[in-house]
């Protein structure tokens, strides 16, 4: 999977102009640099030589003319929670931090929209909403930073209700690699003006640009709000109540899998006591009536492919546990393990195929002798194996990617993707060949029209 | 507006060259290329020098390689109801009519998408739906085909609850400008792999490639659909309801607003017998019980912004002629001015400044002493000024253009944009300008890098 890119000899003279722009906030501490250069996965990181922290949009353009004029390479950095070594600096060159630009600086409650920088993270806007009375549904399982967020098209647990970042996001502002400042579109709903350029900047993963400004879809936080928790016999059973549910049209919020793997392991990291068995974590918004009408009917889906003990609570502070301890998944796979690496598939499916290829691969994980709890946001029929391993062993690792392998031939079989929202980074370039073949030469296209020298985050998505 | 592109001066040998890929599926009639450079408004026509009338992706691809090599323009083809220009053969070179690619391919009813020939109109492909229990939302006024409802980014009076064709798009696949096919999608219903090309050639207009199949997202029928009308003393009343209806987040499948103007010519063509004031038509899907709710709620919103005899039915012969009318309302204008041509603005607006936006429309309107009645999906903060103009009468063209650039000028102040749904053509790309400065010139960049010799569509979005 290693990219061979030239790092730059010398470096210098750039971090002195850089200095001379920003004062104390440019680093070279080896300690920073190693930390900005990994992820939360088990990609080997790759450091940067330097970190600066800018705090405006005209910062960053600075910093990028600066860069671009000594063809220095640049890699945009958020929360570093990405999963697909984004944030390996794989040819050096500088980490724009982005985490000094956490202003949110607009809520138009009226227009159901907000305008934020890029570091602050989705908690925190969260947070800030509560007494406007919205919300903002994107969930990744880290409190990620919108900047990266959008920068990685991410999405999460409310997906199959709330749509994407592709949906969520009305417009950018965006630096380019040259270090012009654009802005990607207005704050109408919808608009025909043109190529999307705001589509294109999402989930373009630092590699066109630096997002500086994001102008996002809220929503009224609903008048009623259940969470449900139900438990099957089988897999099967679990999956085909969410394909019949999603099939029948019921707006459930959320929908998700966990296998009775990843309910042992959440049962232990987040202090619950869950039954031991494949079970669905549900989610429903809307009227007092419609939620109870929603639950109802899902209910009877479940009860139906032999869900047992359905049980739904409007309480919110039950509700909030269940979905930390869901979007803690992830950690409470790793902590199993103790000294082990995360890695995270990510394929996603269309519905109709989606017990099928849940099934093989669990088939495929016990043929393996691997830890890898399934878990997913299984309406959109994305799913996850949380494979928790020991990277310095040769023999796990060599097994982890042959079943990874074998899940992303089978997902693309299915007419599927090699991955649903954790994006292609450094680890998935053969996939997103095989995935798209010739179109990928259009994405290169696009990428030596913007960024000709490759300088943005150089070595994801397409190597030039 | 005229785009100065040197027409080719020998086309004859690539006319050869495909008359003898296709046959008779080659005319260089005048009369046809007349019909093929012209679209449904007021825009001067530019007939193509021949209209070619391929069956497959194939053909296409071959089509596209033979014009190519000898520089010839090409310009894709749907219904030619576009409202920007967008046909007009400014450089000559050949029209892709792409009518005979009319096969509804599958219909993947569990996974709730279809894949389609772009020669497919709206209504052709719900008639097919309707015993599937599907339907395809998208309703721009004119039965379009379902290509060029991509190449616009369309939308109509769904959008307000379903998205554009922005949303309703999972993959495509194009042959480029040198005759590569490509898909740019699968069918999972996210994916984070790459760029998205997808939504990058919805909206493309025909200057990147000719879109030859298309995968959509289609929904269940819902279980219940009323429609609604509601009359208002004023023009401010309706507005407001319809940004209160928004704001509270009641899930209105459509919310549109005509004018007394706008009702008095759809009672006259539709014979419909309405009363002449400012009105919304609604539509609600849902439950039974959600769907009464709904209507519920905005009768007791309309209620108190003065709205009167807010009738509600869910009877399909009555709801059918409802929104015909509706779809049919531009029509209706052309039929009040015999001869005379269309000329539909198309701005958008947030929906907070709604009703500032059309009460000063309204005003100019009335002191440009021109026919046009407002009509419009105002639910997104989309609406259009139906102008029914004499292009051959200077003073009423120059008056219907200062009025145009007036509202766009009032809408891009407020944050919106030049146009919602109808695109830019080769009518708007001034505005494209004013509304989005040197984001202009990324999309430049990126037609260079796809079509470096400006040979599809050329002349309409950006100029090269």
């Amino acid at each position: 999977m290693a990219v061979a890119i030239t790092q730059v000899v010398d470096i210098d003279p750039t971090l002195e102009r850089l200095g001379a722009l920003l004062g104390d906030r440019i680093t070279t501490s080896a300690a920073v640099c190693e930390r900005h250069g990994r992820d939360e996965s088990y990609h080997e990181g790759a450091p940067p030589q330097a970190v600066v922290y800018p705090q405006s949009t005209e910062e960053v353009a600075e910093i990028v003319s600066i860069c671009a004029a000594a063809k220095v390479p640049m890699i945009p950095y958020g929360t570093g929670t990405s999963l697909e070594g984004h944030v390996a600096a794989l040819a050096g060159g500088v980490c724009i931090d982005m985490m000094q630009m956490n202003q949110i600086m607009r809520v138009n409650a009226e227009d159901l929209d907000v305008v934020v920088q890029p570091g602050v993270t989705r908690k925190e806007l969260n947070n800030y909403l509560r007494d406007t009375g919205l919300f903002f549904p994107m969930d990744p399982g880290a409190d990620a930073s919108v900047g990266g967020m959008t920068a990685t098209r991410a999405s999460g647990t409310n997906a199959v209700r709330y749509g994407t970042m592709r949906e969520a996001v009305i417009a950018l502002t965006v630096v380019l690699a040259d270090g012009r400042i654009i802005k990607t579109g207005r704050r109408a709903r919808k608009s025909a003006a043109g190529y999307d350029l705001t589509r294109l900047f999402v989930g373009s993963e630092g590699t066109l640009g630096v997002i500086t400004e994001i102008t996002l879809r809220v929503y009224g936080i609903p008048e009623a709000i259940s969470s449900a928790v139900c438990t099957f016999d089988t897999l099967a059973g679990a999956v085909d109540t969410v394909i019949m549910t999603i099939q029948m049209g019921v707006p459930v919020a959320r929908i998700e899998l966990l296998d009775e793997l990843q309910i042992d392991a959440v049962n232990k990291y987040s202090d619950l006591s869950l039954t031991v068995a494949p079970t669905l974590f549900l989610e429903f918004h809307g009227s007092e009536a419609s939620v109870a009408e929603q639950a109802q009917t899902v209910g009877e889906i479940a009860a139906g492919e032999g869900g047992k003990d359905f049980a739904w609570t409007t309480n919110t502070e039950e509700r909030n546990k269940l979905w930390q301890a869901r979007h803690d998944a992830a950690y409470a796979n790793k902590a199993a393990r103790p000294g082990a690496q995360l890695w995270a598939t990510d394929v996603c499916v269309p519905i109709s195929r989606l017990a099928e290829c849940i099934l093989e691969t669990r088939r495929d994980i016990d043929e393996s002798n691997l830890f890898a709890p399934i878990v997913g946001h299984v309406g959109d029929g994305n799913f996850h194996l949380s494979l928790v391993i020991d990277p310095r062993d040769a023999d796990e690792l060599a097994r982890a990617e042959a079943l990874n392998e074998r899940l992303v031939a089978r997902a693309l079989a299915m007419e599927g993707t090699c991955t649903g929202e954790h994006g292609i980074g450094c680890g998935k370039l053969q996939f997103l060949h095989d995935e798209l073949g010739d179109a990928v030469d259009v994405m290169r296209a696009v990428k030596k029209a913007l960024d000709p020298y490759n300088l943005m985050n150089p070595g994801k998505i397409v190597s030039l």
